[in-house]
């Protein structure tokens, strides 16, 4: 009998072994990798925290590149591995600027690892990432990548960039499942994972993804979850209709369009546009006012708003353009639900000029 | 063995046959009706095309109001069965004036059945319906209410209105599948259907349908769409989660902010708002301009924006606001890009104002 | 802005337009058909009373060929749109005998139009297509093959036969979903339907579906449900990746071995070999025992037999095997629990022979 | 405006953040626990590790029952922690004795900690598990119970038993999602968690699930997977209609008939009734055959058979009966195709004795 792919007495349709290699083939494209794809069946913090914890070990020295919680975190979990981990901190909400880099790699001693956030979401500033990797690349440095919030928004050419690890998810940009995520990884990333002390038989450990990789990436380690791999085929699917390159286009527009409804606003971006993600653009919010007031006001209209996380001089209120929420109609209306909540806390704005902003860029 | 409501011997889960009375009953609920509920397995037009066929028969004398298409169709599947139709058309693109039906009803012969459409998404008009139904009522007439559009955007008590026959559909303002529909039928409804020549055995065969009720509303005839059922139940969860009066009050107000927007748009909406449905908002199109390019460049925004259909002294163009779409977002978004085109298209207007006045409705 | 395939902003996602006339082309290669192939938005039943409304007028002289209810509803139809039909009716529960056919075209006035169920679901018969097309041919009748139940079960290459009409459905053999069905029209079923008299504005009109074809098989007249399209997708994918003759080759399988395991158990097949579908398999049922005593006794296994439909000698049980259900483990769980409800029926049967014989033709 | 429970501009269904307390209260009532349920994102193997790395510390002393592999790596993640392990290590491929239980014990040092998995699905057994939580009650240990597979395939009275850390998992007995999993965590298991040293920022942290209990259960720590959530509620709403002890019952009465045909076929189960589990039976396979031809005869059928895993004095085999496996159709076929494969590896069995056993079972 022929295998249907699909057994009905089984309830529910088991995720055919055979196209996880081919799932992996198709992120590879996206990320333009030709290193190894390994998939994460959890979501892509898990993802993050696992190549922490696969490479941290005593006598690893790391640079960590800290411009939000995240990077906070990650030095954390290179720490609890017993690495030797050196934190750049950008000024508070910023990019790290290029010259600390080079001034921490420098006067420091050898570092076998450096890791970075592409762009972040939680305050939408965009690190500078082809010169944060040429540095490290000219130095040998093995390079780890969270382009989870990036990847769909920016151009990222891993192999072209030289990125020895990159890690994504499916939920941001990509428009698809929370419950799975990715790592390109390079030769040299699996040299210093498996060279010794790498956790096994554990969900943070990457030794054993190079196992399935290894026997030919069919049954992933662990029970797998059918639904997550059958979702993020569906979102596959549609970047690969729409064109990534117009993905990465529809994300800079409802960037630019954002930042001009803001400007014309009277609430200008945080960031300026080259310092500033795709993803989520970020605006100081004016000192006086409450920023659960600003939540609630534009929550009535439906529109979500929400806080910067991290800390930084002013507060921060976000706007969210991402995914499916890159389109003129959630741009148009997150920056009027905006304006309008500004005017309810009493901040004078122009509600009208910013409309008018979005639609001039959009129509361009 | 206990019944698993589920045989995953059979691939694709059956909907199980005692779930169809507690959905009609839902269905009740929703147009506060106590007659029989009865469900078609295909999009409401086959629903409404089934109760002319059912009524229709020689000797059957209807006054049909056309104020679409729609009505036009009735008339016909009523005469194709061999009634006798007295068509009672509106102005253009208005609503039936309820002048025109009580002269139709006084002048012309005996009327058994009376057909009108409750709100047209053809043209955005919403007929006088508790007055319509009043002289029916008065006059012993058996009523059908095409309420496909209206409920959920609309009030609807079938029950107090005293409709004999409505019919609606889950895939407008109640944001569900369309594969399904579902039919009111009071016993004087009944009674006419089976007073002899109705058909059986066929789609379009409302007497079927009551033997499913008789039989005590199992598996319907024929095979069972489960896909549909289903995606209806979720549908009433949300519609019942959010309360169907406010379903109707978030329609209402989609409504006044689009028709505000587009006054201060300088594009005032075709019809009134006492004449205007909550579903879509019609708006003549200047004249000079092609409909298509409008079309065309709203559709750039990713805003789509529809031709009026029917025959009206100007081409109408529709912002849909139904359903999902009765969001701040889609609103604000459709009159924005509304007034884009029309500034493309070379004819002034002031979008500033009109994303403000939209603002300041959902404010309120 | 590129086209997503999926506005977000409607809440549930449309069937792209452009998809149907890859979906009929997709039905097309199962059909092996290079006539027109239309799709119809509701059950497959619909689909047939689309088909004899659409050619049924008065003057139009039809064969009918009987072997179950459904080819008795067929007539119905015909003949209430005005056609002359001349039913030719087999044996209680057989097929038609190929002489029949003959000697009814030749004795009969002139034929315009013959139809035929290819397998029946009722009774688990299959009608002699090749040899009934044959005669039809010969004569210029135009074909309609009823194949709902056996597309996919048994071979059907239309082009081949010569088949002017033929009717299929998903949710059979093919494991799809049921709100949808497909038609494949050849030039000489088109001109005979578009000749005149054919219904329009109907869930009932092929004329209808012509415009759609000649208008570039975009959106389907009405409001498309898009579950269905998409399910339908996904059930074509599945036969696909099984391979049409692996799937037809699984369907004689499953009906070989229950034949097998039946005559173990002493309980042996309706009809021979030749003349049986391979879909669902009748068993006559011993004289003296109740069909609702043995339905309720398999059921108890949680395994669904059911009574055959229609007019035979004896009464019919049948034990279904079609689509996911054509399968080692549905087969051999259906034969034994058939037996094991003769045997509480006090009717004596041998459970281990037959379990044994499903296990030899399996393992062949 | 009201929330709707789903922003359709998002994209994707977002989990509502209110349904994550009703369903861990759902959870519970599964369990028949009144502790604190909380949710991990990840199957329940990570679920696992966290309850040891949350655990884990030195100074910390653990006994740790072994039956199967997942007990080893319970263990080695316990001593990654830090803390003191003895493993008390089962006859391969038996239940662990009791008496073994409480000679580690009374023969040790001071335990905090004791950890069993409840059913194995690696060989099929069952621990003793009422016995071994009421020594470990009477000492005031701190118990771990691996219930992952044996939930709705054994009864599991968590207050009843005094558990204080239970895991389960969706995707086995309950017929769930894979991606997601649960604990049920008593006063004293959260005392010793949060008792200093715990991990937190971390999938593996159960301290931070607290912070979540203690904020409300609404947003889970991390990106929600909603997927699985809404998975995972169809799952307890099945399970709740069927009602939690006929789904026990039907994995008793699979298990039983199962063991039954086994005995039939001449190749009996590897362990007795009262030590085996509900969901999956082993059988030794008889020497000299291989296990790879074996389970190719049964795929050959479409039935999968798999060799247990861990070492056992002989190999096993294990027929899988668990969620919608355990059913008739699926024993049936298990049995006969097992039988059907030893014989064509010439090992002769008695497949007609085994199917009428199993229906035997069946049929009481």
């Amino acid at each position: 009998m022929s295998d249907l792919g699909w057994n009905p007495l089984h309830g529910v349709p088991s995720y055919p072994a055979e196209r996880y290699a081919i799932l992996a083939d198709r992120i590879g494209g996206i990320l333009r990798s030709r290193s190894d794809i390994v998939l994460v069946q959890a979501e892509a913090v898990v993802a993050l925290e696992a190549v922490a914890a696969s490479l941290a070990r005593p006598g690893l020295s790391a640079l960590n590149i800290v411009t939000s919680p995240y990077g906070g975190w990650f030095g954390q979990w290179l720490r609890r591995g017993g690495a030797a981990v050196q934190d750049v901190v950008a000024e508070p909400g910023l990019p790290i600027e290029i010259e600390a880099v080079a001034r921490a790699l420098d006067a420091g001693p050898h570092i076998d690892v450096l890791a970075v956030v592409h762009a972040e979401s939680a305050n939408g500033i965009l690190n500078p990432l082809p010169e944060i990797l040429a540095l490290a690349r000219a130095r040998g440095i093995v390079t780890v990548v969270d382009a989870v919030a990036s990847v769909g928004g920016h151009r990222l050419d891993v192999d072209h960039l030289g990125i020895d690890i990159a890690v994504i998810g499916p939920q941001k940009a990509l428009g698809g499942p929370a419950g799975v995520s990715a790592l390109s990884l390079s030769a040299r990333a699996w040299d210093l994972i498996l060279s010794g002390g790498a956790p096994r038989d554990s969900i943070l450990s990457l030794a054993d993804l190079r196992t399935w990789v290894d026997g030919g990436r069919r049954a992933l380690p662990g029970t797998p979850a059918p639904l997550e791999f059958f979702a993020l085929e569906v979102a596959l699917d549609r970047i690969e209709a729409e064109g990534l390159e117009n993905v990465v286009a529809r994300h800079a527009l409802a960037a630019s369009a954002t930042r001009a409804g803001l400007t014309a606003l009277g609430a200008p971006a945080w960031v300026p546009a080259a310092k500033a993600s795709n993803l989520v653009t970020a605006v100081p919010m004016p000192a006086g006012l409450a920023p659960d007031a600003l939540i609630a006001a534009a929550g009535r209209l439906g529109v979500e708003v929400t806080e910067g996380v991290g800390t930084t001089p002013v507060r921060l209120m976000r706007l969210n353009h991402t995914g499916p929420r890159a389109s003129f109609q959630t741009v148009l209306s997150n920056v009027v639900a905006y304006g309008a909540a500004l005017s309810q806390a009493g901040h004078d704005c122009d509600i009208a000029a910013a409309a008018e902003a979005v639609c001039e860029v959009y129509s361009r």
